[in-house]
């Protein structure tokens, strides 16, 4: 039987304060939903005495039915001299009527003479009394000791004593905060075990930040020093660098120092989970998030590529499959066969590594590069062109012509002007649009003239767009290669164009963009 | 006397191994520059086995006067069976002619058996070999022991036995490498510990890779542990989650633990460099980057502005200055008279630090880059700034209106058209041309318009054009800003536009490349 571990996840608090990021009451009912249906222990959601916005979002997610997670407010220990029934902050936490309360309080001197100015003792009360209070009215407490590391270097029996006043008033939880996110695993793991020692009666959490660059190694450290509470945000949100990353910490601990946080399938759930996560946060999840970004598991170099086809450990340190993500052999001139087979199996089982079709399209992939296309990065492009060679693709729509006016000074609010004609199943559709720039009239024209085609694509949104001029032909014949990144909301692909015109290269990649989403409509 | 650790950056190797990162020659050269100012140790700047255009940029290289870094070729030890003195690895290995050269080889007895297919006793003669005939022309020789970590499990004697051969053949440095990036801080840090032991005449280094997310505090480990030798990519690129990312390591070493890789001046550039490196690689730096990132140090408003107000440790793990990063306290942003200064006076040198044109110039800063500019990157437009704000420039031309047409299909050789009608010495001229697409008609017609007058852009070239789009902006107002970098043969300069509409973008960009380059005629 492995050690269980508790995981609170505090995207919808302490994620929050990230620079960028804010939540709606949806949104963040929506990352209640994500992260209880992945099976974290606790749900840090917000603070009810920060505004009425989040009493609001506590009353609406009442009505969840949480079937893993256990709901949490975050708050203060009371104000100094003020009874802790008499608080404001108190009341606010109990407001939120949620089974679990955490709250904060000083562990260090320094700051409860500088920030509190109060005396030792009454900070100590301030925690014993609030932890009784939320208790006695049927909370499970845990205690957040602020500044506990730095708190402990200057003054190890007074940081203990305000673990001491916690345990008192009944808090279940002892967890300790590197609130400036400075310290090395060593030392934080040294600390772990000494409080540990002290607590044998409680459970020791940590609540690390991630300025150091260090937060998932000395989670870690912490729960191999005896910890059994972790905290963090689910991709590592937080003030400034941002949280513990849990999406990094969580399988870390289970499948390579054989902790339980999950459920072997729940941990399948991962990266879907980071996926959509990020989506409600709108921010695009990092291509190199470990474990979870869609280039943790990629493989580029032509010899890295042959040694993860032939023992995938030594270029893979878990199985992707575990964290439900998967390998990726980047295309590239350096690729042969081997390295093509896989990707054309993902689409087409069947196929076997003599197979003749897997050589020409080695061969077209070859003829592309030359021209200058690179399908690295664009996964969705890379896809059609297999497709194309393996079957007839239905021809969605066909252009027949487009023209683009773009002008300076421009009279009315847009620069851009598109008129395209397309064939789309025998009819001949006409459609103008204005735009934001010349890639932008186009867009709105194409999308125009397939709406009534092809509903599927009012989800389709361009996320991103990168043109970088190609160096091998640098003076005259000068080519630019446009990546387009579009997205649905579930899912993410890149597509590619490459030309002497900068619109024709981007048409290119659009073009491919809308077909890869449709072609997943007949699938 | 602090201990001071050699640095090895690999953004040009390793991390040209990471999706979606490419590298012209140029922009090599300018890493390479970039990286020798900053002061790290070795640049291992590319593997000259690998296609031609790596040895192009190595003939290249040896032109730049470089004052603190060596420059470090690539590649592997000879091949099994072969002489190294005919094996071609170990001919383009000296073929590079750089002072210093790093090979790899196998530590691991699976690896030797699977994926080398000989024997233990010609992989060690491989080593020993590569690394004699290496040294015997002159070369300083770093010895990389690939998948070092789990050769060591699971056959120790091997493992050393390898390092024992790469110091025979007269490696000075034996560099142990994580390869799959898994290993975790303490795990590293006792191998080391035994490896130093083992060689204690050699220099023991590190190679990590992020894949746990630990690969920062694992380098710091490994220097506690008796490394001092740590390799890595200055912003972590690198194949999957990417290398040790170095920009964290170094002030981590320095700042927290007390050891030598930079002088204290030179850290203070380290965010500078992070910014331009990103900028060269054609990515945005991450906001959240460990102590270069733009919100390393930003303090969300409410308690934690206020708190660091107070005593900036509390909720700051060093000084930002001490990284050139600074605090930003996101309600009201202060932008710094004293980070403009330098820019002002290398232009200016008489301007003091009270004069007011300091102060308008942050003001119409701020200004630009409210509405997109960053001038990161883009020298030549701010240079321009500032000099509209201290002087009455000479108006070079005045665009009256363009006009562009693209279309597809189209008839001719060319599928751009622009129009043009500018004012230049009170005259108006109008000129047209075809273009591969929009911006070079555009360039072309410009060029044709201003021949007569100013014979000087004929030197002009357009060397790179960038295009990215804006990612606070995503939603409706998307906006685009383009780079231009143009040179004359004998300088390179990079100018920035910004706008819906990427014509216009690249308008802007030009128009301040040509300007500046008029404005030099003049001075």
């Amino acid at each position: 039987m492995s050690v269980n571990i508790e995981v609170l996840d505090s995207t919808l608090r302490d994620g929050a304060q990230a620079e960028g990021i804010s939540f709606s009451v949806n949104d963040k009912l929506e990352v209640v939903q994500a992260l209880d249906d992945l099976g974290v222990t606790y749900l840090e959601a917000g603070n009810p005495a920060s505004n009425p916005k989040e009493l609001e979002f506590f009353r609406r997610a009442k009505g969840l039915r949480l079937g893993n997670a256990i709901l949490c407010a975050f708050g203060s220990t009371r104000r100094k001299g003020i009874p802790a029934r008499e608080d404001q902050n108190c009341a606010a936490l109990l407001a939120a009527d949620t089974p679990a309360v955490s709250f904060f309080g000083k562990s260090s001197l320094l700051h409860v003479a500088e920030i509190l100015r109060t005396t030792p003792e009454e900070n100590l009360a301030m925690i014993e009394d609030t932890g009784r209070h939320l208790r006695e009215n049927g909370r499970e407490v845990i205690f957040d000791a602020e500044h506990f590391f730095d708190g402990y270097k200057s003054d190890a029996a007074y940081a203990l004593a305000t673990l001491a006043a916690a345990a008192r008033g009944g808090a279940r939880v002892l967890c300790l905060c590197d609130t400036n996110g400075g310290a090395f695993p060593w030392e934080i793991a040294e600390t772990v075990r000494a409080v540990c020692a002290a607590f044998p009666e409680s459970v020791v959490g940590v609540h690390l930040h991630n300025d150091g660059d260090m937060a998932t190694a000395s989670s870690c450290a912490a729960v191999r020093a005896g910890a059994r509470h972790v905290q963090g945000t689910f991709l590592g949100f937080g003030e400034r660098i941002g949280n513990a990353n849990l999406s990094a910490i969580v399988p870390n601990l289970q499948l390579k120092l054989g902790y339980g946080c999950l459920t072997e399938e729940q941990l399948t759930r991962l990266t879907p989970t980071a996926r959509h996560i990020a989506s409600i946060s709108n921010t695009t999840l990092r291509r190199a998030a470990p474990f979870v970004g869609a280039s943790a598991f990629a493989h580029k170099a032509g010899m890295h590529a042959d040694g993860v086809l032939k023992n995938s450990a030594s270029f893979e340190h878990i199985d992707p499959a575990a964290v439900g993500n998967r390998r990726r052999v980047l295309v590239s001139e350096q690729t042969g066969r081997a390295a093509i087979l896989p990707r054309v199996q993902r689409l087409y089982p069947e196929v076997g590594a003599s197979d003749p079709c897997v050589g020409a399209i080695v061969d077209a992939l070859k003829q592309k590069e030359f021209q200058g296309y690179s399908y690295e990065g664009a996964d969705a492009s890379f896809d059609l062109l297999i497709r194309k060679h393996m079957e007839a693709l239905p021809s969605f729509f066909e252009l027949i012509s487009y023209k683009i006016l773009d002008e300076l000074p421009y009279g009315d609010e847009r620069s851009a002007t598109a008129t395209l004609k397309v064939r789309v199943r025998e009819q001949v559709k006409i459609a103008a649009a204005e735009g934001e720039g010349p890639v932008n009239a186009l867009d709105i024209a194409l999308r125009e003239a397939l709406a009534g085609f092809y509903p599927a694509l009012q989800q389709v949104q361009l996320l991103d767009y990168k043109v970088r001029i190609m160096e091998s032909t640098v003076g005259t014949g000068t080519k630019v290669r446009v990546l387009i990144t579009s997205g649905d909301g579930e899912k993410q692909w890149t597509t590619m164009g490459v030309s002497h015109d900068i619109i024709e290269a981007s048409w290119e990649a659009l073009v491919d963009s809308i077909v890869y989403k449709l072609l997943e409509g007949i699938k």
